[in-house]
């Protein structure tokens, strides 16, 4: 199977309060393709400008993930998002946006993006995922991020986006504000009305809720001492959740398979916000992604009540 | 086995989005000795006025919770308290909070109250709360609530109480607070240092975490549709999980058990807030406690990663 991914590739300067990095390879596309390159072929889309070079190119293709259709635009600056976070590490604060490049972008996709299985629609303006989406006739599983900012400003193209993908992953707050319903429940039955199959609800440091038509699922986050850096946390998420469906392919998706993609998304975005950036997935293993695969399953594991312990018929 | 709640006893005039209550039966050690009332008999210390009658007694003994220790003071009134949510039903608004009887309140503990193997120390003055405790000679399970203001006004008080019991159950912005360290775990593990094994974070509609020294457990909320009103859930839950490990005793106390009681604290506490106070309590069955427990290992249900869906060594 193969995956697409199109979204921001970008240099990212941030501040915690666990240290700084004045430049450093991020942006969704990225962390999503690093997270989904552990289980499945991963193709990007997206800008990058003259300040792209070959130590971030080899970030990527290192993890085999495929580079040929990332855009270069000559004598173009790479999208760059200077932020920094306070203790509520839920919280990130903005204090510089250089779109650059991505500010005029048109995701141009290659024969072989275009004929990818699984999508991942990062979050862009909601009428270029669609059109995204529409290039990507053989894909059979498509997922779609979003942000308060369209919702605010380009609602009504987000719901065509919407309507037009299997899966919806958004954070609970987005989902309330989209849907203006203030009970999670029935914001993510609203969000199904639309379209999607599936919604994802991600809630940071709580960890995430699958809702489907026919089955509920939530998982705790991976409980961390340290939580270094949160930028890419949710992208890495829908890295681990995508990558792991589009590696088993459509058959073999059913409701544990949906569980299982949940917890390999919580995998995945826990390790990512352990250090800076993608410096943890960098050095990430298999055995590592395994090994945190099993604590969750130890972490939520709960018995039936052994009947001597029933305390009432 | 039987189990002790020492609190607030109190009329609560309550607006949600939903509706609203002019004046009903509330309190921490109601909330609480209701939800445990369905797993062990529990017997309530507060202080109640001459407005408190046999309406509201009934509420309690129709569940057999013992009232023998309610101390009914002539001429004074029950503690009330006038509070309304917005949307955001994880915030109380406090209007009115009248003390009435409650703010003179010394608990007095008769021999039988005196000799129960577990005890709940509601949400009280710290310095109250420790010297119940020194009366509990026999309780080997001790539980103990607080909040913001004993934080603010009365932390080496809070901290002494809480050295002298087995279990703290908080949420989890009054763990940090406490603890003055953003990262749960930290703090946690923070409070453990303090004298207690076990450690609650009660985390609204996201569920809530079991610490302990060897182990970590988290369950997700109930994905209720429709919160009525969220007053009580805390003490509810408490209820819940004190009340189950009161009834199977001390030597039936593992990890598993500790998850199950878990459970049930989640179970009562989404069942009290689907109606206003104590409403749904009032008329749940045993069987419907049963069913939730069931949804919630559905809920939570992960299987291990088949063989053939392994995508990775």
């Amino acid at each position: 199977m193969s995956l697409l991914a199109v979204g921001s590739i970008a240099f990212d300067a941030v501040r915690t309060p666990f240290g700084e990095r004045a430049r450093m390879l991020g942006g969704s596309a990225v962390h999503f393709a690093l997270a989904a390159s552990f289980f499945t072929e991963v193709s990007v889309v997206g800008p990058v400008g003259d300040d792209f070079g070959d130590a971030e190119y080899d970030v990527l293709t290192t993890r085999g993930v495929r580079t040929d259709d990332i855009e270069h635009v000559d004598g173009g600056k790479t999208f760059f998002w200077r932020g920094h976070y306070d203790y509520d590490l839920n919280v990130a604060h903005t204090d510089d946006t250089q779109l650059n490049v991505f500010g005029d972008f048109e995701p141009k996709l290659s024969d072989h993006s275009r004929g990818s299985e699984s999508v991942f629609l990062a979050n862009i303006q909601p009428d270029l995922q669609l059109g995204v989406r529409q290039q990507c006739n053989a894909a059979s599983l498509v997922g779609l991020d979003s942000m308060n900012l369209w919702i605010d400003t380009a609602r009504e193209s987000l719901r065509r986006a919407i309507g037009a993908v299997d899966l919806v992953l958004m954070n609970d707050a987005e989902l309330r504000m989209l849907t203006e319903q203030p009970n999670l429940v029935r914001a993510a039955r609203d969000v199904m009305a639309m379209g999607p199959r599936m919604v994802v609800a991600k809630q940071g440091e709580y960890g995430a809720a699958l809702f489907t038509e026919e089955s509920f699922f939530a998982l705790p986050g991976y409980p961390l001492e340290e939580v270094v850096d949160p930028t890419g946390a949710g992208d890495s998420f829908a890295g681990g959740f995508l990558g792991y469906l589009d590696a088993i392919g459509p058959e073999a998706v059913d409701d544990q398979a949906l569980r299982r993609a949940m917890t390999y998304g919580s995998v995945m975005a826990s390790f990512n916000v352990e250090r800076f950036g993608t410096e943890r997935v960098q050095s990430l293993t298999h055995g590592e992604v395994n090994r945190r695969f099993e604590e969750f399953k130890v972490i939520t594991h709960l018995e039936a009540v052994p009947l001597e312990l029933r305390v009432f018929g």
